[in-house]
């Protein structure tokens, strides 16, 4: 195997953390929860790279777990956000910025005929099901098992410190399985507000699915015929498949989704996009945040959408994530390992055959940092517009590397 | 009266944002919940100091509803801030700015042993409440009537959208009133979570309270006694009134407390602050955001705070206030006028007796607005230590001319 990597700084930084924030580290970039061996500290990001606390250089495939799609500190998103920063981010209102990145989104999206923005991913999907519920005075929320929405009592994939009153209008179906649904809906009866969907189904740890079109159709069905809202989470996916949305490639309109994460190329911002027929139950909420109407992240969004509108960023995102997964196709199969490649290439998740405890996963991904790749073991990745052919060729590099160190130290497969 | 306000683009701004966001604007900054004449959009911010799109200026005494405590575009901090931009502020994880921040926080608020960072004031208090949960095993949450804690579904003062049993387990009190608190402790039985209290009584409308301090103290036993939480959400008033936090001074410590707004002078964050005996059910909890980690805007904490320590910003902005209050009495009562000022001088309320249908503050603060001062009718207002002595006079002397505008338009005190 190739050395340790320097991680002394890495090492003292948590050791500090750890007195003053409980386990030093919280939530999804917790690097206790991925695999031993990963640098829980960031020094800076570039492009496609980024550096840990002790100045290890990897080619970044997690993008920040989402915000980054045209590459760390995009220097024409940096200015917009810059040049409203030095007018003041904040006042007591919006500036013009709310309005022209509004008119965009709404341009933009096939779905929109109007938005709302927030910050939070979790915002995002909470003022979606609570507008879902003013609309049609009713409570029952259809949700995916398995789905991640977000990370507040009524979604979180934790039920500590959560009361069972917090999911009381939950009803559980299967993505993808129209049967599922329709049992969800017979149970909802006539208390149902919204069916809730991600974009794909991406699903931690698991073989990810493309929506059948059928089931999307299906679902929307189901909403003209109830008056229920049909909800497309697409925090995760959009801005990054389909700058019209993730679903415009289906055909398939939600009534209401939530934006997150790339929308304003790491810059906080969330956004609700809906259509008409919700406007008036989006106008009767209650929601609000103190840096909401924050501007300079607002500028971000013009401007990272007008470069997916304007560039090919997507397309060639598109086309190094086949890059990737045909490349590690190839060189996996090599070494004598069967991968798992899922879901949309941009987003690829990447598991080996028979490894259920993640003992081979976990084990290349480390290798792989070791030789300045950061991939994930069980949770979808991210590829950017950053990524040339030529940083794709180097991580294909580090993996084939990757693999002959997992060999010879005896990992094999299964 | 003085001229209108020019405001065309004010205007042809909410006409545009009309067609492509509910209402045009949405929460606590839409102006249609103030009075008629508001400006709705602003273009810049510097100081005290802000414009509306118009270009039309204003002594302001909002802050951008309370992120601005040292000034907007405070050097220092936007310096901090940007210095993290430059090497990006996002990646796969914090930096030692978390680290820093966290330090620092635990070092300065007198109740923290630990801290957790968000970005909404509502993520703070939402957090407060799940660990609060998670630590005792119980489900009941004691909150004020009235009172204001975020605006999502479990606290919203809004129903509209919000189920019953998103509330199921919140026990009702009266602010101050330990009799009455006694009677919700009894009500919550052996199921108390925790006892969640504003730093003072700031409800929209009212007059402000002080807590009292025999009432904190009876809070705090109680939790000491049932071994549930006193939570202190200090979004509003933290890091103005005490960087040590707002109980500081009462001698009273709160198991968890919840900051935001001017914790990083307008840069988007929030924090969770706790005491060592809710360590473990912080660290169990699941919490998490996709920015969460964004190093600026902690940069922009930590300096945010070190000026707090190393200046005199806050006792010169309570003297500010000091120096308002007493002008904006001297002078109202020259004008036949009697104003209840009420709160801490440096979150002034201002109501006019006999004002219920606020007939009069509303059109003195519109008559303050075209003499180029930003005051509110109806909720408590901010003062940032940028207020100088000369924009106080200013004010006062705008506020002078307001009152002479109400009355020379027929509009007497009661």
């Amino acid at each position: 195997m190739t050395a340790r990597l320097l991680n002394s700084r890495d090492a003292e930084l948590l050791e500090r953390a750890q007195r003053v924030v409980p386990n030093g580290v919280w939530g999804h970039m917790a690097t206790r929860a991925i695999a031993p061996g990963y640098p829980q500290f960031f020094s800076r990001s570039q492009g496609c790279r980024v550096w840990d606390a002790d100045g290890n250089e990897y080619i970044d495939f997690m993008c920040a777990w989402g915000p980054n799609v045209l590459g760390y500190r995009h220097p024409e998103v940096e200015a917009a956000a810059l040049a409203r920063i030095d007018q003041g981010d904040i006042g007591n209102g919006p500036t013009d910025t709310m309005v022209e990145l509004a008119e965009l989104l709404v341009d933009t999206l096939d779905h929109a005929d109007w938005t709302l923005f927030q910050k939070n991913g979790t915002d995002a999907t909470t003022v979606c099901v609570t507008i879902a519920r003013a609309a049609t005075g009713r409570r029952k929320i259809l949700v995916a098992r398995g789905a991640y929405h977000g990370a507040v009592p009524w979604c979180s994939p934790s039920l500590v410190g959560v009361t069972t009153e917090d999911r009381a209008h939950l009803v559980l179906f299967d993505y993808n399985d129209s049967a599922s649904l329709d049992a969800a809906v017979e149970a909802a009866g006539d208390d149902l507000a919204g069916i809730l969907l991600t974009a794909f189904q991406h699903d931690v740890g698991k073989d990810q699915h493309l929506p059948e079109a059928a089931f999307l159709a299906h679902a929307r069905a189901v909403c003209d015929r109830t008056g229920a809202a049909l909800i497309l989470d697409d925090v995760r996916a959009g801005f990054r498949l389909d700058v019209r949305g993730s679903w415009a490639r289906y055909g398939v309109k939600p009534d209401l989704a939530a934006y997150s994460k790339s929308i304003a190329n790491g810059w906080p911002l969330a956004a609700v996009a809906g259509a008409d027929r919700f406007r008036d139950g989006a106008g009767k909420i209650f929601t609000t945040g103190s840096f909401w109407y924050g501007s300079a992240a607002m500028a971000a969004a013009v401007t990272t959408i007008r470069i997916l509108h304007d560039s090919d960023a997507l397309a060639h995102t598109e086309a190094m994530g086949n890059r990737l997964r045909d490349g590690l196709a190839t060189i996996s199969a090599r070494h004598g390992f069967t991968l798992r490649q899922t879901g949309p290439v941009q987003m690829p998740m990447v598991l080996f055959d028979a490894d259920q405890d993640l003992r081979i996963g976990n084990a290349f991904c480390v290798a792989a940092l070791r030789r300045g790749i950061y991939l994930h073991p069980k949770h979808n990745m991210f590829l950017c517009a950053a990524h040339t052919a030529e940083d794709i060729d180097r991580a294909l590099d580090g993996a084939d590397g990757a693999f002959a160190d997992i060999v010879s130290a005896g990992i094999l497969a299964a």
